[in-house]
């Protein structure tokens, strides 16, 4: 099944929203297996629509559009949808009665012009919207599809996931596709191309399932990709390749699939029933920003310090002077004392502590932009690293917190 | 003149990468006055690059096209464009001149594969890449112009800047072409409705410039857009509407074009010469971070505290027990002896807390999800304020951020 994807609405083509469906949408159809050769924006104008509409349907037997279907003048897929098919736009009171029933459950006055809303062409099926004002729309036609869906993505997303994505499925099931099913491999403290190295060989002669590597923001990821008749199947054949995989590069694989370092932290944490504090300087606040994302966090995050000036490392987190005068404030030395000294400012049982220069100033010949010091400090022993990144300001804090919270993970393993 | 945009990368339709790229050109089109009504993307496969690229060639002025200029056998963009030119590809020493260059300042050895980046359809400009191996392309033909951009953001932009940008203007001066200018107005503590009815009679009446209403994280935003012979004269009638505006809206008003609101109480902050400390709770960092996104915030910023625990809030803000007890942790009174805590802690002149519930758990009937109280705590003075933000735990703790620093900016002001 071949896909293709049509984003309407001027306000993209001035680069004044930025377009999440269409990476959304494209994610979901490689997870269905559902190829995607096209995606495309147009402005809101009929004359323009209709043609891509036009050579999408002929080219593609899945044809997804987004935005337009709003009340105003200005929204035009259905009438641009009805062109296509020849047909007129007619009103459905079953369309209707879903508008009426959405503006009484949020007590505001149903305007007139919403009516538009309710009109489709006559052979489209009307997708019920709970989420928003726009019912969706389908059309089947000849082994062929197409969806409307509104361009608020929390609405275009509750209808996908609803109705779109089970509807998908069943058809793919009935034609006899192969189900698709695909693991992220999440890894931290080893290069791409090192990376590459240890599992080229499987790369090689592997063609189900199939391995793809990926950069991230300061980690690596792998994701193995299965084709098979069924679920069950493919997870079987992946796990199986999952397992060589860990025997290989087990030590930097810190989690799948969707999860974050700052998840997985927060269960070791929960695990070992420690809590933590943090002691940021370069990072400004976005370890901690991070760490508080995860709902639950509080039981055991208790918070900590930034301490952006010299006077609080040394007045709050007692990083003796001479250590500063010494060896500076972006130092190991400087690092070390300051995952000490939250730790024991707190009481918690892990501190953590990291410095540098985010840049673009301050970088000197020996401490070039982009250094930076991390540590932590468990009860019973404190570990330092160091990297330098080649980043800009805002670049270099998310890489310095990313790589804190590898050595967190690591430390805790 | 009207443009076209074509995004080449199988990466983007399985929705691995998010599509940057568009987004900023559409915006820099749309600064210059030039119409968009094409953005498409397409995979790395020449038998469905090469007709977009006829039909963008045929039907628009200027077609820009992003990525596939890599040294892999899957980078097919100048084999397109010479395949839409019709000429054969040839090897340009000045572009491999510039990729060896480049290889030898990042120190790397140069590999034979990146030869392909030195070949160019016969008649095609090479645009030279400062910042990566991808040398752009342009080509001219009868008034229609083609550039093609390596699909990294750093290197797009880079060469849109330095080059296409100044090529543009050029030739829609030369042809007469209006000047487009435009101002961003950046409001706080307003809603949209509210900023459009004083400003309604305005937008209506406008026709150059005109006004156009955004809603962003936590702000409106007004866009002001003139056309016309010259940028001074455009400026001319930009500033006279802007000046009414003001009258309107002014103590609103916290920046224009791309300032943010850290930046804002930055200068506000080294004007008066004062530093400040901050005390975050359900924000647990981020605005510590966004303060420190400024280059110089250390200046002004000493640090802080994130109490995320009851614990520092008492140990380390001298927040009273009997006022977590009586008035709870989320509540007017904690805010503000977070905020008057962390200044007699840190000796900051001004003083920030801000203690919330982000959610999705921890609502109750009198203090739901999203209940945020915030205060500034000045020499003189100290202000708390609270909202509800209606946002997921991340857009809670975003929203939050932002009414802090606007809180803080109209305190200073």
């Amino acid at each position: 099944m071949n896909a293709e994807i049509i984003c309407i609405g001027t306000e993209l083509l001035l680069g004044q929203t930025v377009d999440i469906n269409s990476a959304y949408l494209a994610r979901e159809l490689a997870d269905l297996g559902i190829n995607l050769f096209h995606k495309s924006t147009v402005g809101d104008n009929l004359g323009r629509i209709v043609p891509l509409l036009r050579q999408a349907w002929n080219r593609s037997d899945l044809v997804i559009l987004s935005g337009g279907l709003g009340p105003t003048q200005d929204d035009l897929t259905r009438e641009a949808v009805a062109e296509l098919l020849g047909e007129p736009l007619e009103f459905r009171e079953e369309a209707w009665e879903e508008i009426v029933t959405y503006f009484k459950k949020i007590g505001r006055p149903l305007p007139e012009s919403n009516r538009r809303q309710a009109m489709f062409p006559a052979s489209a099926r009307v997708l019920p919207n709970r989420l928003g004002t726009a019912p969706g729309l389908l059309v089947e036609s000849a082994g062929k599809y197409l969806f409307a869906f509104p361009g608020v993505p929390r609405e275009l997303i509750g209808l996908w996931e609803e109705q779109a994505r089970p509807f998908l499925k069943r058809i793919l099931t009935e034609t006899g596709h192969p189900v698709l099913t695909s693991k992220m491999v999440r890894m931290i403290g080893i290069g791409e191309s090192a990376m590459e190295e240890r599992v080229m060989d499987l790369i090689r002669h592997q063609t189900n399932p199939t391995i793809a590597l990926y950069v991230g923001k300061g980690d690596v990821l792998l994701r193995i990709t299965a084709r098979g008749d069924s679920e069950a199947d493919n997870l079987r054949r992946i796990d199986a390749l999952y397992q060589q995989i860990r025997e290989r590069l087990g030590e930097y694989i810190y989690g799948t699939d969707e999860e974050t370092l700052e998840e997985v932290v927060g269960r070791q944490l929960l695990a070992r029933g420690w809590t933590l504090a943090t002691a940021e300087s370069c990072t400004g606040g976005l370890i901690g920003h991070r760490l508080t994302l995860v709902p639950g966090s509080s039981s055991y995050y208790l918070g900590g310090v930034i301490s952006y000036s010299n006077q609080l490392k040394t007045q709050l987190l007692q990083v003796p002077e001479a250590i500063l005068r010494e060896h500076g404030a972006v130092s190991e030395a400087t690092a070390k004392a300051m995952a000490e000294g939250v730790r024991r400012l707190t009481g918690a049982d892990v501190g953590i502590g990291v410095t540098g220069i985010a840049g673009p100033g301050g970088g000197t010949e020996t401490k070039p932009v982009g250094l930076v010091y991390y540590s932590v400090a468990l009860p019973e022993r404190t570990v330092v690293e160091h990297r330098v990144f080649p980043y800009n300001r805002e670049g270099n804090k998310e890489a310095a917190a990313q790589a804190v919270l590898g050595l967190l993970w690591k430390t805790l393993r």
